[in-house]
């Protein structure tokens, strides 16, 4: 084994070149075994395997800047520099990150998760080297997929313009995690087919000899037809418009191919763009056959069959989202859903078979996707974007300045809300009630199970006064009876769903029966503990809070959601303008980033689990007793 | 007076081609004259006259729907539809709205004030219009400073690939705010200088004809030649490559041009690019000599010299910042400037000069201005990102997720915080602390005065243990002396800046000085009301929490900025996880939209008056009185 033996980039660079091919067989047995148990991003990596060993063979890293977009396909790269013995600890608590991570190893020196970052990092690590008169190198990888997101756009125009030295590598898979759409993904999808450009060079040679020969008035026009004839010769001519040279296509598997180019490119001055090709799942043939099943897997498989091992049990808050709004959509023709590319993610591949003209996958494009539904809406139709909330944090501007100003009726579907488990920090859905609860004329909800999510549904298709957003968990419901006919929740009702006198704990979503078991565990020492169900978190039950405040209750909130400017925080203000003291105590999450484990031990670190909460609850004697003893 | 006998569409319509230049010299004339007096964005509007004539004249709004980006060139388009008699309350209280205004007019269908939005609110009423089988027009006119958006490439990319039927007039002025920057910038001045593209089609047919003559091996090659010619005829390919037709570019200044060009347009299948050529500040030579200076006047001209009438007193707060920045430059060659667009509007004219290698204008891209700041602070650089309040909403995620997970060194210089007048809802600073106080490991600070602002940018630079952002309002200072060395701030510390034991104002920004003239009127009667300054939004200030309520003082949190979300949440919040229960009310911007008015307005209509503040605080002692009673 060739592997054994490479413990760091220097040990690669030792081997062959001939020897690489080999490598690259058993760098992909090591990732097809490893994670048949672990599960992970196993396409995204098989596809890279040439291109990091020829990165790691010809540069320097870290004095080199290796900068991989979204960072889901940097395992090769962690296997190459001293990280392959961690593989059985991949995206569990404490162990390897499925991304990039600099407290990893200094050869880590980009993070992401979010799609689209690198070349804006790679033009701040060039600007950086210029200005204090350092030489490295610094090579951005990039998707196609990841390519049509605003600000990849806005850095290749930046880039293009400065014309720093730097390479992006366009790793052109045709597929962001499901297939790519887009206008430039079809431009690329021409170059790709056009396999002849490259033949043709000679010829028109012979071509571009003969034009000179045209002389008199024509000959400024034959001028003009030389420099015309690059667009034959230079497929990517797009990317030369926008400033950087190209190169390309080049096979993405073929590793002496891929150096020869990098060689190239790094002769060059200023930004390069090397296209090259790879196959998505190159070397499995299950994820070569259905590369956007196997983009990320979070369980383990079978290795020879490909077949997937699934939790059992209740389906997926996911999959009833996606069952109820073809439901809805059967009754309802404005409805339409909206995907940044993540019409598997979201649920949507059975309402896009259904209705295929109402199903809009506008590519990795959050911002676009939400301004599009403000007018969509404002045109009549009910659009429903459905997006995981760490992702919606991109269109924040696009949700206050064109939804929500307009006040248009479009519903968000929330997805991933509250911790993700092993996507880990990049991923954790715990901002969003604090980046839209201050939004004029929004309706925020959370359903406390999968049939409250299918009313909360049926609520927003129902409501016409403005823009309405239902965050939901990313796991399994609980199992509860489905209601055939789902019927609408009145705006900004909670409900209680355990009557108590001692203390109130108000919930949302799983955290509701983390408030259940916990008041369960008080009862058996004799303290009787309402729970609350506080489904909207806006607008609040002012009703139910004065009634609360009235019967002196002290309350626990409890959200799966950063605590800083939470629901707790909601309630809170609103007690203050109400001049009412009561007392209020917030379990949420802390303010500091959680990194990626199991949802349950993540609940855990933070102590969101019937133990801790139960103490808190408990703690309310205590605390009564000392402003008793202080008064 | 052709001028007064336009109401409507309708009018315009009844007059023959030939007397349109005529009305656009007296549109011209009305907009200098009228905006002699309120000011407003002059020099955009003079450049979309006969663009916005040709628009009225031939399609047919509101059923067509005309899309303005950005909206600030939508004056004509007021005037146009029976909006003239309403100029002399331009961007006043109650007055007409500077922005494109739904409640304002039915032919106002698409509301912006934020760039690069017009394209996918094109492509969604275009989708909505085939959805419901209508046939109007949709037309997004869009600058080529705005194009360079990330949201607005996105929107391309998806519209390139839709193929839906809709126009996008590219309103190619060479400027955003401030000349623009970019590769895209680079590509249309190349377009736009080769003036012979359109004469050399009649010869290169001539050559098209002899290359079919051309057999043997060569034809298949003969025919990829002619495929090529077209990037000689079509100059803009790289649109067409986006999957638009372009066409142009057109003369933006020619109605008749105009109109046939759009008429070329309807004729075509899919979605079009019309490329016009437009000069901003058109007819009014002051403006057309400095069309970034004349972009947005604020206050009123001579109409004869150009003459710019200045408030007099002390330095505008973007003024102090832009000067500090050059001292703290001198001494650290790690600072950098970077700025989306705006190196006027905040300041950095001066910084430009004096380090032009040290100043990065990205153009509009937000987000992309944001991630690179990233990676420069990354590479030990002290990136320093000039961004307004409102436009840094577009980059909250890469806040988050690139910024503050990395706890990179990058200083946010956050101008035009609070309310900013005249330029109403879309650009209110109101929410940023918000959407910011959540992020883990960002400290968030304000200053009470223009010297405070300095000792805050010395507190930055000096701090380098993660990101930090200053945000401070748009206006004048206070004219106190300055520090010439300002001392840093000690992290999370806030001063009292008057004592007493009734009550205490906690309160940041211009809102201290509201706070001290209502502790004044308050004193007339006999209280005594301490004052804070709570500069520090976060940290904030535990110690002096603690005291404050060991004292059992009731507060007041004044804020110029979202209740929700904002100062006064976070102090309720920090008291809640104490376990302690002082009296806390809270006063800043309540949960609606706040329309342009001057800045003195805007306070009033909310409250944050010094006899609002007054009252509020005697309200202490009837609370007071009132739980006394009821205990």
């Amino acid at each position: 084994m060739l592997l054994d033996s490479i413990h760091s980039p220097t040990d690669l660079k030792r081997l062959s070149m001939s020897e690489l091919p080999q490598l690259a067989q058993e760098i992909r047995q090591f990732l097809i075994e490893k994670l048949s148990v672990t599960g992970g991003h196993l396409a995204p990596n098989l596809g890279v395997v040439e291109l990091t060993l020829a990165m790691h063979y010809l540069y320097d890293s870290p004095t080199d800047k290796f900068l991989f977009d979204v960072g889901h396909q940097a395992y090769v790269h962690k296997m190459l520099t001293g990280r392959m013995d961690r593989f059985d600890t991949l995206r569990q608590k404490d162990g390897l990150c499925g991304f990039v991570k600099r407290t990893e190893s200094e050869h880590d020196v980009w993070e992401a998760g979010h799609s689209s970052t690198s070349l804006s990092g790679a033009m701040g690590m060039a600007l950086a080297r210029d200005m204090q008169g350092r030489s490295n190198k610094v090579i951005a990888v990039i998707g196609d997929g990841a390519l049509t997101g605003g600000m990849a756009l806005e850095a290749l125009n930046h880039i293009g313009h400065e014309k720093r030295k730097l390479t992006v590598v366009l790793n052109d898979n045709e597929m962001s995690i499901a297939p790519n759409v887009g206008a430039l993904h079809n431009y690329l999808g021409k170059v790709r087919s056009d396999k002849t450009y490259r033949k043709a060079k000679d010829e028109f040679e012979w071509l571009l000899r003969k034009v000179p020969a045209i002389g008199g008035k024509l000959a400024r026009t034959a001028e003009r037809l030389k420099d015309s004839l690059k667009y034959l010769v230079v497929p990517g001519m797009l990317f030369e418009e926008f400033g950087l040279k190209y190169l390309g296509p080049v096979d993405g598997h073929d590793t002496e191919k891929l150096i020869e180019a990098f060689r190239q490119a790094d002769n060059c001055e200023g930004p390069v763009l090397v296209h090259i090709l790879t196959v998505k799942g190159k070397g499995y043939s299950p994820a070569e056959a259905d590369s956007h099943k196997w983009h990320g897997i979070t369980g383990s498989y079978k290795i020879e069959s490909g077949q997937v091992l699934k939790p059992v049990g209740p389906p997926m808050y996911t999959e009833v989202f996606g069952n109820t709004l073809i439901e809805l959509a059967e009754k309802d023709s404005r409805i339409m859903a909206i995907t940044p590319a993540m019409p598997g993610g979201s649920g949507l591949l059975g309402f896009a078979q259904r209705f295929p003209g109402r199903m809009i996958d506008v590519g990795i494009a959050e911002q676009h996707a939400a301004t599009m539904s403000a007018a969509l809406a404002m045109e009549g139709m009910k659009p429903v974007y459905a997006v995981y909330s760490t992702f919606l944090q991109r269109a924040y501007d696009q949700v206050v300045h064109d939804i929500c100003r307009h006040n248009a009726n479009v519903i968000f579907a929330i997805d991933r809300a509250g911790f993700v488990g092993g996507d880990g920090e990049t991923h954790q859905g715990v901002y969003d009630i604090a980046y839209l609860r201050h939004i004029p004329n929004l309706v925020l909800m959370m359903p406390k199970d999968e049939n409250e999510l299918r009313r909360m549904m049926a609520t927003a298709v129902a409501y016409d006064d403005g823009p309405i957003a239902i965050r939901y968990p990313r796991e399994q419901g609980r199992g509860v009876a489905m209601d055939e006919q789902p019927s609408p929740i009145p705006i900004g009702s909670w409900e209680v769903v355990r009557d108590g006198d001692y203390a109130a704990i108000l919930a949302i979503g799983p955290m509701v029966h983390v408030a259940e078991e916990a008041a369960e565990l008080l009862k058996r020492e004799g303290l009787s503990v309402r729970v609350v169900n506080a489904r909207f978190v806006k607008p609040l039950d002012e009703a139910m809070l004065a009634q609360l405040a009235k019967e002196h209750l002290p309350m626990l909130v409890l959200e799966e959601a950063a605590v800083a400017g939470g629901l707790g925080s909601a309630i809170l203000e609103h007690y203050a303008q109400q001049g009412l003291k009561p007392t209020v105590q917030l379990a949420g999450i802390p303010d500091r980033f959680i990194e990626h484990a199991t949802i349950k031990e993540q609940r855990a670190e933070v102590g969101l689990t019937a133990e801790e909460t139960a103490k808190q609850v408990r703690a309310f004697a205590l605390l009564k007793r000392q402003r008793q003893t202080a008064n």
